[in-house]
């Protein structure tokens, strides 16, 4: 079971008028920790690629914004593997601030096995078998 | 009932190194278009502020991607209003994409009136009469 | 000579904690409409791409900030091509708003003819002459 | 003087379709920068607002991209003051990557004292003294 956890500033750039983080960000942080979790775990984007001629693409995504990020608040992003399964897999990303380690953000990123080898023509697949045991290890079991 | 209708064109920077749009974008695209549809009902950013002292902050979104956007595409983005309660309410995003406006990726955004007149402390409220009767006529019933 | 104009509208996401644009969102726009424009001229990227294996990267952009642009306004980006030579050109793009056309933005973006026909290895090249003439008979002439 | 260092890396959402940066996330990196090294030299964004009833706004900025940015690349972002009247002043960015720190990018920031006191009406100002002070320690003598 692995869980990495990011952390980073909330930048100016990041924010909305009203002063707290316009929501698309926190998917695009997402991704980053979704790159960054899958490397960790040895199945880098270049190796899926490059190796297995696959990436994992989104089905779905979804977050809960349970308090406002502001400027130049220090966060946390932690990333898990929720789920597995032979097409597919689901991470989940908490965002967390402060010395309590408050929620500020809960996301949800369903992502499936594509066959990359033609972009211009992406298929589901099924999960290569070693790339499939690595994910099977870093599971989370709550 | 109202549906309101944006269209866009994929742009080189809404894309990934994959050539298909990075799903960040489409919530980008989601929350210019709930500011349009709230400005074609009557109450736009700026009535609910100013008159008001509202905003509609983000509860929680999620996006399901049916088919990858590529470059240049022509997308429809048809925005309604699906629910509504005393203290929120529910957008639905449908990008469709040709001829026959096949479905690329459907979004939601769940929203809740915040009271706005602190912008360092913003508190749930409850939706003022005349925004929710604009609200209540816009309605989508299917 | 050819003055292509883009109109958009400032959206909420375009905004900083200010309330004004987050300067990064303008060479956003920039790049759109350089792409609008070769597409305009007949030189679309998917032309140059899959005919002649070549982009017009960037070499250098500049900006120069003399308004502030705010939420939902309507500005226009007026593109033109101001040099040209045998391996890149100059864009020149300008951002105004408002009935009497007031300057909002100026930018810049020197582009140079890259052989893309290996990704991973970009390197300068001649523009193709059919290219050339496209461009030559699209030049800014003040 | 002071030369400030954010190190990064260049993530999947910073790519455009030909696996290079986008060049606008270049300026958003620059803007980040800014507001640190303001922060490290002890006139941080709130301080200056707060306090000051100031912002460093955007006057010209400028790029020049000398070697692409790929995926996952580390990079090191050197910021300096090279410049200080009184009122504004220029940053230098430099971002840098490998081991024997080739130059990648170089950019600029033309920033001017804005009172922004009423930020529907930003106004050129004099940088107040302290404020001064502080900048003319951290300029850089090359």
């Amino acid at each position: 079971m692995i869980e990495n956890i990011v952390e980073r500033r909330i930048m100016w750039g990041d924010l909305d008028a009203l002063g707290i983080v316009f929501y698309p960000r926190y998917y695009e942080w997402f991704d980053g920790c979704a790159h960054q979790f899958f490397e960790v775990i040895g199945i880098s984007h270049d190796h899926l690629w490059k190796t297995h001629g696959i990436v994992f693409g989104l089905a779905e995504t979804r977050c809960r914004y349970l308090s406002a990020g502001r400027y130049h608040q220090r966060v946390k992003i932690l990333t898990r593997l929720e789920n597995l399964s032979r097409k597919g897999l689901t991470l989940q990303h908490i965002i967390t601030h402060g010395k309590d380690n408050k929620t500020m953000v809960v996301g949800i990123e369903e992502r499936i096995c594509m066959d990359a080898s033609n972009t211009e023509n992406l298929k589901i697949t099924t999960i290569p078998e070693t790339v499939y045991q690595a994910l099977e290890q870093a599971l989370y079991i709550s």
